[in-house]
């Protein structure tokens, strides 16, 4: 016999599966008309969704929740306005559905057309910011997908009153608006997320966002595919060719700029032949912002007259996303020990080398397997609005499906069209 | 304590991870020298293969492996010849890593290069036929893949000799070809699969080609990407203004043309403003192929004096992949009667209208959400040769990653190329 949670999962997906087909049919002007609803609607409901994030509050609270985890889940006046200016951003972006991707004629006249539509039904299973709700919501509306939303339990008074003036909003400007394109899982059930991402026939795709603990636990258990990435453990190689002052801003923009970012930089790798002479230009000003190294053998004894917090680095620093004013710091033989390293230790998340050697960079650009590699550029640059993409939807480090930051484009699939005036195969 | 089948599958995908590092680094030139030599030495051993063949059709025969699966995996000199030849086909395709996807400079000066880049790592899951293993290998080899190959146990000796043949020959020619670029599973163990394919440190993607079974069964255990079909029910709807000598060249074609593919037609719709026009004309085409009628009631009043065979449809009937001259039929009032039907039943792969009218045609091309949807085509057509990929490794229903045809293209994945002047972000 079935669980009624296992009912509840399928009547969502069903209904999701059944609004997407009607979402495939809107035009994009009526897409945008909703989301400039949508906007407004959230302008206006500000008090009923601070409300109702009061509720989230009080008993997140109570719950002992950390002060960083509570200022997470708070929504104030500023970030109400920045939920709705975010709906009118993405009415202002292109439509990528029906984008012609390829477009060839076959010798026998069959006219074949690839074009982009939308991926179907795609939950989003995500932590404490009560703000993804709209964000992930609208981007999917805009590119035709059906969502199913699954908040923190923390959140869900605040997650269900967006979405309801969200929905409410779109059917009120434009009738054939699916109700069920937006919906919010109401239980906080753990054992829900299992149920839902066993439901292949339904459901198209799953993307975490938060902690590696919950992505991995979503990617462990999910039967449909999620695109997703684990953590941003990001290096910077200065090679023996780099210029230092390039690589200095480089390296302190990749680090200290917005260390909580999952395209800062982790882990420093120096040239041996440029070591002694980087190291103490480096050092002192990461010290100045307060930065710990944990450093390799090889850069303690550079690094031995040099006053900042320095610890020698143990084996599992190397693989760690600090997220923090850390960093690890390594002296490399050369280029193919820092892409041995790379390989063995990083994420495939943002890499980049500093070098004036175009041989060499090429030579990196080509092997580091990464979603974005840089030659003498920041890591931090891997982010939709910096890619131009206008929105994102967060970062993958798949390799089935979108690779580095996902916005409008990559939340399609592609369907090909044969157009013929009576072909059959010979 | 990890089991000695781990271990061996560890062993495995590690190594073919290692190749994968080396195979991106291979020039076009290098990767094509190595197809011809393959393609030369499978020639030259095509006695050494036959013996292995031999050792396991003796084997099928002893355990009582069916006629038409004896045929399957048995290679004569002609299948050898086709492997042989099938490697040059491929050593004269593009090269589709390095293809430049998108290229932008942002304001800031940072140019942006998305590439097309290898996979990685591959598992082909597969069955009965031998020369799988070497379409297989190429393929993924020319994309700059490593594969780990897993064929039926009964073709275990000829897939063996197989790979052992393309590897010879490769490092022969091509001294920094990696010897584990192309593995064969040694072990027959079923437990394998399911080992290989949690290994999503090491394995980027799956892919198995068979029957339903297997590949449910291989989707169902697997924690890496699974890019499949399952089956292949497709749809040709005879709508009000088609042209019914056009349609029912359609309909023989997509019906009888190979009914053993997964792009041969499974179910016809059929307008019910031409119904009783148009099945008195097919049906007698089709009886004299042949064809078993499963159809509805109102097609069945309509056919009550035509000779052929015809027996009421189940509802199983429906969603049913016959792979055989058995058609369903079905009656249908209206375009959304089709789209539904299509919905419900269908399974992503391929469907087709008929009609002279554009506004019906672009409403079904839009609204069915199949791989493939054809207008006044037949449905036969989904196949990456008649796409003009040149190859083809499989057709994909999924929507992430590829959908329809899979040929060269289809699998590269891409990274994105940050290339500065010593940009970093503000």
């Amino acid at each position: 016999m079935k669980s009624s949670l296992t009912d509840e999962m399928i009547t969502l997906a069903r209904q999701a599966k059944a609004a997407s087909r009607a979402l495939a049919r809107l035009t994009t002007d009526e897409k945008n008309h909703c989301l400039n609803s949508m906007a407004q609607a959230i302008r206006q409901n500000a008090n009923a969704i601070k409300e109702a994030n009061n509720r989230d509050m009080e008993a997140a609270k109570e719950s002992g929740l950390s002060g960083a985890m509570l200022d997470r889940l708070s929504l104030d006046d500023k970030r109400i306005e920045s939920m709705a200016s975010g709906l009118e951003d993405i009415a202002a972006l292109h439509d990528p559905v029906g984008r012609v991707l390829e477009d060839r004629t076959r010798p026998n006249g069959l006219r074949l057309k690839k074009i982009a539509v939308p991926i179907g039904v795609v939950v989003i299973i995500y932590e404490s910011r009560p703000n993804v709700t709209a964000d992930a919501a609208s981007l999917c509306f805009k590119t035709g997908n059906a969502t199913i939303l699954r908040g923190g339990k923390e959140a869900i008074h605040s997650n269900t009153v967006i979405a309801q003036v969200l929905v409410t909003a779109a059917r009120k400007g434009l009738k054939s608006f699916p109700e069920h394109a937006i919906q919010v899982v109401q239980t906080t059930d753990r054992e829900a997320i299992r149920e839902l991402l066993s439901l292949t026939e339904y459901v198209d795709l799953c993307m975490p966002r938060g902690g590696e603990g919950l992505i991995r636990a979503v990617t462990e258990c999910s039967k449909v595919p999620v695109i997703k990435h684990y953590k941003g453990v990001c290096h910077v190689y200065v090679e023996t060719e780099a210029d230092l002052r390039m690589a200095a801003e480089i390296v302190m923009n990749a680090k200290v700029q917005r260390p909580s970012t999952c395209n800062a930089m982790e882990t420093l790798l120096v040239d041996v032949n440029v070591a002694s002479q980087f190291l103490p230009i480096i050092v002192p000003r990461l010290a100045e912002k307060n930065v710990t190294l944990h450093v390799d053998p090889a850069s303690q004894l550079i690094l031995s007259n040099i006053a900042a917090k320095i610890v020698p680095a143990t084996e599992l620093n190397w693989s760690t996303e600090y997220n923090d004013y850390i960093l690890n710091v390594k002296v490399v033989n050369s280029l193919t020990e820092a892409l041995n390293h790379i390989s063995q230790y990083g994420s495939g998340h943002s890499d980049a080398i500093v070098t004036q050697n175009e041989t060499t960079a090429r030579t990196f650009l080509q092997e580091v397997d990464s979603a974005a590699v840089y030659w003498n550029a920041s890591t931090r640059f891997t982010d939709g609005g910096e890619f131009g993409m206008g929105a994102e939807i967060g970062i993958s480090t798949d390799k089935i499906g979108a690779r580095g930051p996902m916005g409008l484009d990559e939340l399609t699939s592609y369907k090909w069209l044969g157009l013929g005036t009576g072909q059959i195969r010979g």
